[in-house]
């Protein structure tokens, strides 16, 4: 993954639906500096309250990149699309995509990429090789999300972590490991994409020696508790040698999204086993708190659901986006 | 991976010691009816006691194809291998590699492969995508050896657990997951080469529905306490669904090979984890024998070593390579 060139121009297609657009939201809400406009489809309706511009406008304001801010139907790239990527490539932007075709399969733009130089990033795919891991300790400090299952607020939590701990004067970094959170960080592995014997090492690889006070805040990925993830879970957890974990739940589940034969195990459980293997490669890690997805639960049933968890596991209980998560970010540095 | 063709004429390159043709011994003594001949280069000393024949003596003979039955300083091609491989091909032999090198990188062999229609077949590279795991249950029984650390018998073990129950009169499958496995069987899947997310989905794909008396007997990779690869040994163990495991364990070592950091589990500790974690997709399951390389052990110390084993676990332990495997088998099928 090379570095990305901000600032984006968001591309939004046709979408009309919100939910479509969550990667455009997730750029604009986490790093409103690197957002220069957005552009979209005449059919398009959706829109994130951005500078309308064209491709050419954005790139003579000083964009680096053309971001698609979208999901495509099957995750392919829509013929549509076409005219409006290759304008942006003449206008000198990168193409950045989180689609899992990749975009030089398409004849127009991989003949405008070589026209141009710009370049034609697919952050899904990892291209990169990495060395397999060495389980040796590394300067600095790490924090690491984990989840009870996928998609209940990993990178979020992160990405609100990093923040707390800067608003406090800590040096911390977003180290992300999916597609969303390498668009935002404009770095990062897609650790899911990378070869199996090589999970633990690109891990290692993400989150480099730092000084000893420099905090990493490493966005996690699947779970152990998944039936179909958990490897990457598992390569990422050692890899990445956390000195600490922060457990991420949605209490409105009850089994893996998806798989309604495989139950969620309890908190306690969850963080029993995500202690005892990631003391593999850094015995001394500790869980720092809990992150509650509370979107289902009304404000008396999010404070009584809290209260008992924080009674149940003696941990700080924050939802980020329900007052912050300033509360672990306080017994991170305990 | 494609199906291999049998029966192979196995290349011993231009090796003088007998370690370095680790995969033809295998070969020849885990299929002996699938190996015709071998064939060496001049300068080569190493012998399996086979025919001697040329690739197109070989092909005259039945041959499918040439196998690559030594280890390559670097995992590279050695250009003076390259005339013999180019004979082979012109004599309609498929190649078949588990060097790291792809086969098609060196031009001579990829238009000797386009001239001949003969295939270029690199067994430790992963070219067929899988689905991602559902964790459904599926018909058929399974056991999988596992390890305390890579390399210390799960493939062995797995190959004479298989003929043990085949002697018992029992229907079993081995079901290979690495290179010289795959070679073994004529096919399998190079689990440690699949994209991550999909390592579990290619443990289901490589075992799939049988009749509900079949075993498949899966080869185990890695180990759940292996800082590089324990993404991968989660995954297989989670597709694979094993009614059964198998520890592997080798009594000499105190610390995962090439991690003198990082200190081997106790048996008991051992099997506790990796039932725990394999109760995720199937919840019956059990372990069932240990399986110990007592190579470095003389035969008073491995029988002491072996009654204090049994004591412990109140299971059978076995070394394939003394006495074999059936009290395992006997135990698998109780």
């Amino acid at each position: 993954m090379p570095l990305l060139r901000k600032p984006y121009l968001i591309f939004l297609g046709e979408v009309t639906l919100k939910s479509d657009a969550k990667t455009g939201f997730g750029l604009r809400d986490w790093c409103p500096d690197d957002v220069i406009g957005q552009w979209a489809l005449p059919a398009g309706t959706v829109s994130l309250d951005l500078p309308v511009l064209s491709p050419a406008d954005a790139a003579a304001r000083g964009a680096g990149s053309l971001l698609i801010g979208v999901a495509a139907v099957g995750g392919t790239l829509p013929e549509r699309w076409i005219p409006t990527l290759v304008q942006a490539l003449d206008a000198g932007l990168d193409i950045v995509s989180g689609l899992h075709t990749r975009l030089e399969q398409h004849p127009a733009l991989a003949a405008a990429a070589a026209r141009t130089g710009a370049r034609l990033i697919n952050v899904r795919h990892s291209d990169r090789s990495f060395p397999t891991g060495t389980g040796l300790r590394r300067g600095g400090q790490r924090v690491l999300t984990v989840g009870t299952d996928c998609a209940l607020g990993k990178k979020y939590t992160a990405l609100a972590l990093t923040r707390a701990l800067r608003a406090r004067g800590v040096k911390a970094s977003f180290r992300a490991t999916g597609q969303t959170g390498i668009m935002i960080a404009g770095e990062g592995v897609a650790i899911d994409a990378v070869v199996a014997d090589f999970i633990a090492g690109a891990a290692e690889t993400l989150s480099p020696a730092n000084e000893p006070d420099h905090w990493d805040v490493i966005e996690g990925q699947g779970a152990l508790f998944h039936p179909a993830f958990a490897g990457v879970t598992l390569g990422l957890l050692h890899g990445s040698q956390p000195d600490a974990i922060v457990l991420c739940h949605d209490p409105s589940r009850t089994t893996i999204e998806d798989y309604p034969h495989i139950p969620l195990p309890t908190l306690h459980e969850a963080i029993r086993r995500y202690v005892e293997a990631a003391r593999l490669t850094n015995p001394a890690v500790r869980c720092v708190g809990v992150a509650i997805n509370s979107s289902t639960l009304g404000d008396a049933a999010w404070a009584a659901y809290r209260e008992q968890v924080i009674a149940d596991l003696g941990l700080p209980v924050c939802d980020p986006l329900r007052g912050g998560v300033d509360a672990i970010a306080q017994t991170l540095l305990a």
